[in-house]
């Protein structure tokens, strides 16, 4: 069964997932997760795989909220008091994608955007993207699709406007 | 009566209005210009404000596709050859405005992005977003919101989706 690479995530008008320093401040007023299926997509989700800021970001958020969900961080440094379950990764990400593949992963959670997007469509493993699309410009910022992304194009699947003027856009990968 | 300021424009998922050099050989599969009210919006428009590499963008295109329809290009270099009803202005876009909104213009449509939506929003004059957001990232060109836009909150009016995938988003500025 092959894996399904899952982009999912609340984003700026401007395509940013954060501001400057990696806070997130601005989000909060999208409305509960469940408006966005969260549940259904969490529980659906083998493996998490995430960029080091978004490690860093979730963290200081108090405590982990993905408890006992395989988790890699792409990171060349360590990851002092990891929560159980979280594991540091190097460099080559199409090894760590075919590793997370042969062990049956069914869906991946690619959480955070930036070189981690880039990096992951560029070796063709991202097949879902899922957006919080929040009504806001905040004019600086992470991209969620930095310089250098790869040209791809997308099918739309759905857009739904849900509460506090988020839109929840899902598209599919084309061919 | 006040003078509405209208950005109206095409956009990829990572929010580009053009490749990098300013081509926008990328539009073109989100169907007809009707489907996202063009004729109507632009039979409501009483002039039109845009930077320079967005009018060197449409002159390379072929015949003038705004005859009779004010014009003002922001830009210190002069237009050779320029159609009729364009005129160049250099720098002080407060100035601009003023004016155009003493000559009693209803709707201005603000065309193309970076500086010119940058410096617009800087001095209030963006009060409605609307967008054909293509389902292609690009990874590399013009952003419509450049770093330095204003962090500004918008109200979602409405969200269709058109032919091809696109969606037909339209936000008004927040209080």
């Amino acid at each position: 069964m092959r894996t399904i690479w899952h982009c999912y995530i609340a984003v700026s008008l401007d395509g940013r997932i954060a501001r400057p320093d990696g806070s997130v401040d601005w989000l909060g007023e999208e409305g509960p997760p469940e408006e966005f299926g969260y549940d259904a997509f969490y529980a659906g989700v083998d493996a998490i795989v995430m960029g080091r800021a978004t490690y860093d970001a979730v963290r200081a958020m108090g405590d982990w909220p993905y408890p006992g969900k395989p988790t890699v961080v792409v990171t060349r440094r360590p990851l002092p008091d990891a929560p159980a379950g979280v594991s540091a990764r190097g460099g080559d990400l199409a090894a760590l994608a075919a590793e997370l593949e042969v062990a049956g992963c069914r869906r991946v959670w690619v959480e955070g955007g930036g070189d981690v997007i880039r990096q992951m469509l560029a070796i063709g493993k991202l097949d879902i993207l899922e957006m919080a699309v929040m009504p806001r410009v905040l004019g600086a910022g992470i991209p969620l699709f930095p310089d250098g992304t790869p040209d791809t194009r997308w099918r739309l699947v759905s857009c739904t406007p849900r509460a506090g003027g988020a839109l929840h856009a899902i598209y599919e990968r084309a061919a």
